[in-house]
């Protein structure tokens, strides 16, 4: 259960409820060597990421998971953690993000998020954006994925345009 | 087929064979409402990737892939494109990365490269490193998504440290 969870229904958080320096953490995520493979098969068919003997021989040290797939268990973390109950309208994009260690079978994910900022759109006054600082930790407490995104949310009430 | 397949065998390309300035076009994704919907519920289980009247009552118009299945499906393109026969070595992470347009179901993606930059690895005189822009286009043409980001390459004559 994330700490944002606050008892509040659905949707929550709206924009407002974002603050700049907030830090929370959340979710726990396992990683099984099916999944790797199974996701690697699909998406990213490099051998590093399909077999343990290619692992070892490679940068990665043993068989890891895809960058892809590391950045779509975080997606599944923060739909778990806040999005999915939230007001979220979607994002454009990612503004950096960094595969910083290899994520193994056997890892349990989890994430730091950081408020960086949170602006109402231009153009859309029921909209606001909220920039964030994701980071993907394992179990050891290392930070394999950091990320920096804005993502759209609804406001509560609408502001002026 | 990629325009970089020239018909030398793999590994190949090698971080040598990429020329800054070259641009090339290849692949062929069909998207489907199905593997939308199986992606949506494994790792964005947002309500307008999932189903058809969430997505049209939101920003994206219709039920449309995730942002993060879009960037899966370029790395496949790219995978098939190229790398998988490469000397690829993996990569450090995003740049940035703009969705730019909904990617809707019965959409058919291909990719345009553009080779930016090319540069040996101070620390690993085997390996160099290639920044790409990619575009993800559709069917008619419009890019749906940009990323920039490096890519590893094995050298074919390791280079001085």
């Amino acid at each position: 259960m994330s700490s944002t969870d606050t008892g509040e229904k659905p949707p929550y958080p709206a924009f407002e409820d974002f603050i700049p320096g907030e830090i929370t953490t959340y979710g726990r995520y396992e990683v099984t060597k099916a999944e790797v493979i199974e996701y690697a098969t699909e998406f990213d068919p490099q051998p590093f990421h399909l077999d343990e003997e290619a692992g070892r021989a490679s940068m990665l040290g043993g068989l890891a998971a895809s960058g892809w797939h590391s950045s779509a268990m975080l997606m599944r973390l923060n739909c778990d953690g806040f999005m999915v109950r939230s007001t979220s309208m979607g994002s454009s994009g990612i503004e950096e993000m960094q595969w910083l260690k290899p994520v193994y079978p056997g890892d349990v994910l989890s994430v730091r998020r950081e408020t960086l900022e949170t602006r109402a759109s231009a153009s859309r006054p029921e909209m606001g954006i909220v920039r964030f600082r994701f980071e993907l930790m394992n179990q050891k407490g290392e930070v394999v994925l950091v990320q920096t995104n804005p993502i759209f949310f609804r406001r509560r009430s609408a502001g002026a345009a």
